[in-house]
């Protein structure tokens, strides 16, 4: 698709009286939206506990008036607004998880039309924005060749490492339906994530026989295989196009000053734009942990046992990307930019690396007004309703010519 | 002073009848000395809180007869028994804190002649057996030329670094007067400590600008910093003669996986027999770290802030030794030999240390008996009477020996 015809599209749909009702049952509608925003946000939902939220999340999305609304196997939520056409599935998707851990204050301060709170825009505002999506078409009688599936995911953060979206394409029952894949993710909607930086993480304990510092000197010390392999790591090579960066990020070990360590770990963090080059990082780092090791075995004595590494990957996300030239990157563009945004096309680590990887099409666009502070306990969003109203209509003229709206 | 001559010294007092009344006085008294280790060892006496205990030895030496008996600034309790001579003192001391920390169950359980309880045997059976001595050689009208210091010190073990017996030597108003240091620390007799291996310790925190592990890569990172230092430490040289080791043996740092740590930080131990071996090693790694530094702000941007390294000294025990040809020394020996044993002399860092570094003789004896799993919630030691009392019997003729048993 061109990006003229594409235009094109998202004027026919922009100019449609429907479309114009559904934004305007969104503009009457703003504050059930922000109430929905607030409950939401205030139901905590740390890494691995997302079952409060998810059981409401399901409520609501079956008093929408969805069809075959369940949650799968890992706890993703999800129902079915049937289109016109085959069944081919467009996905819209919004994470239920934050980063915050449990026991975190999520109780919502307004001051003005912003609201803080933990987790409010990353990502609680896109699952009741698309709940709003979902009441403007009803309300506007919008129909769509395809099926929209909503879904609110899990483990999206961290070390959830995507397992939500990542069994839905894997296990659930959905997963050969679908044609294109949004996420929601956050509010700025001129920031069109269409790569997914691929990353690997690993956690790497060096364990060795240990002993007194003073009278087993001599013996090998995990401790410096980890540091021959943290200085292996920081010299590889990590070109910035395809961009690949690598980092030792946490690391601990021992238990006395007076005694050789019997085991010392580093977590690090290897990612990619490109499936190729992450590969080539993780083949010659994991390389780098053997040599390492080999080398402080030779420069010490193993005579009470040689220093090993136990290697846990303890995280795995695809990288992947949708062409600029597909219909969902050349669609999302210009409704975007229909909006007065200037549309960026950027790389990141968000739900659409799954379908990526897998060679759907899949974007993640925002869900309107503005935030920030994301991930940290001062997180903000702004609900004021001209700049909300623009945001979610343009993410809506999106998904709308994705799913192919019906002429009326 | 010859072996021989050292040996003919011991003679004679293992033959004069008030040194065998003294021993059928400790023989007689060896409940009560018993039950003296027994209520000592269940008065906690954790790392930097020896308050209770040292109020509790500070009674004993006062009811024991002792000559200004005081506690000192830093909580070293002592008490002089008065010599016939020029006021010339012999130190003996034993050591108040244990490793344990507050809340361990110090009581003690009774198997036989065995005693189980953490700190029975380092060092609290030695507290108890300097006041049986002390008792002893009153009993049996015994004097010494020499004044005999009793002193109970804070701050052996660990962080404490030694602090009681540095306070004495460097702040306390006998330290000008000290001819000669017995400290009493641990039952075996036969290992007679007449070394201290000096040690230094660091904590080296590696700070720098952090910074996400994707977005800001290129930054320095202060791991591999450490990296470099830790590996500059391994290769430094250590002698086998005079010994000297190093060690990277705690470290930590890091907040998450998709972070350039903000922060690391690492522990480090150098030890050596010789003063000037340790100035050596301490001197090529403090530089080593500052190399370290360096090089990774080389290596990497330093636009948001450059790596720092802060060294913070956190142990430093001077190295020290007795010359084998000390009369401390060989009228030591000779006693433990004359007890039957085969007398061994070693290097270990005890409140020894420190008078070895001022030049003072100096040496580690033994308070008796048999123990076992010192440091360890399984620290026992066995009262036998017969084994107990011929260490105890080596170890005050040692300490009279070097005192100067007047003759009758």
């Amino acid at each position: 698709m061109s990006q003229t015809a594409a235009s094109a599209a998202i004027a026919a749909i922009l100019a449609d009286p429907r479309f114009q009702a559904a934004v305007a049952t969104m503009e009457q509608e703003h504050d059930r939206t922000v109430g929905d925003i607030i409950r939401l946000t205030e139901i905590p939902s740390p890494p691995f506990k997302e079952e409060r939220r998810a059981a409401a999340y399901l409520e609501m999305l079956r008093e929408h008036g969805l069809e075959e609304v369940e949650q799968d196997a890992v706890g993703n939520v999800m129902g079915r607004r049937r289109g016109t056409g085959n069944g081919t599935t467009v996905v819209v998707a919004a994470h239920l998880d934050t980063v915050f851990p449990e026991g975190t204050d999520v109780r919502v301060r307004r001051e003005g039309t912003k609201l803080f709170a933990p987790g409010v825009g990353d990502d609680t505002r896109s699952l009741a924005v698309n709940l709003a999506f979902l009441r403007a078409m009803d309300a506007a009688g919008i129909r769509t060749r395809a099926d929209i599936l909503f879904l609110g995911d899990v483990g999206e953060e961290g070390l959830g490492d995507l397992r939500g979206v990542r069994h839905f394409f894997t296990e659930g029952r959905h997963r050969d339906r679908v044609g294109a894949f949004f996420t929601v993710d956050s509010p700025e909607v001129d920031r069109i994530v269409t790569g997914g930086i691929g990353s690997k993480r690993y956690r790497i304990a060096f364990r060795g026989p240990g002993g007194h510092s003073f009278a087993a000197f001599g013996l090998v010390n995990p401790a410096y295989a980890m540091a021959r392999a943290s200085l292996t790591l920081a010299e590889l090579t990590a070109p910035s196009e395809p961009q690949t960066t690598h980092c030792v990020s946490v690391l601990g070990g021992g238990t006395s000053v007076n005694a050789i360590p019997n085991e010392v770990w580093m977590e690090v963090d290897l990612r990619s734009q490109s499936a190729t080059e992450l590969a080539r990082l993780e083949r010659e780092f994991l390389a780098g942990v053997e040599a390492a090791v080999a080398a402080e075995n030779a420069a010490r004595s193993t005579r009470e046992g040689p220093v090993v590494a136990e290697v846990t990957p303890i995280g795995d996300r695809p990288a992947g990307h949708t062409a600029p030239g597909a219909e969902i990157v050349q669609l999302a563009v210009a409704a975007v930019a229909a909006h007065g945004y200037e549309p960026r096309q950027e790389y990141s680590s968000t739900d659409a690396n799954i379908p990526m990887s897998l060679g759907i099409p899949a974007v993640k666009i925002g869900s309107g007004g503005r935030g920030g502070r994301a991930h940290s306990l001062e997180e903000w969003i702004d609900v004021e309703p001209g700049e909300s109203l623009r945001g979610m209509s343009a993410s809506l003229a999106a998904i709308l010519a994705v799913a192919g709206m019906e002429p009326g």
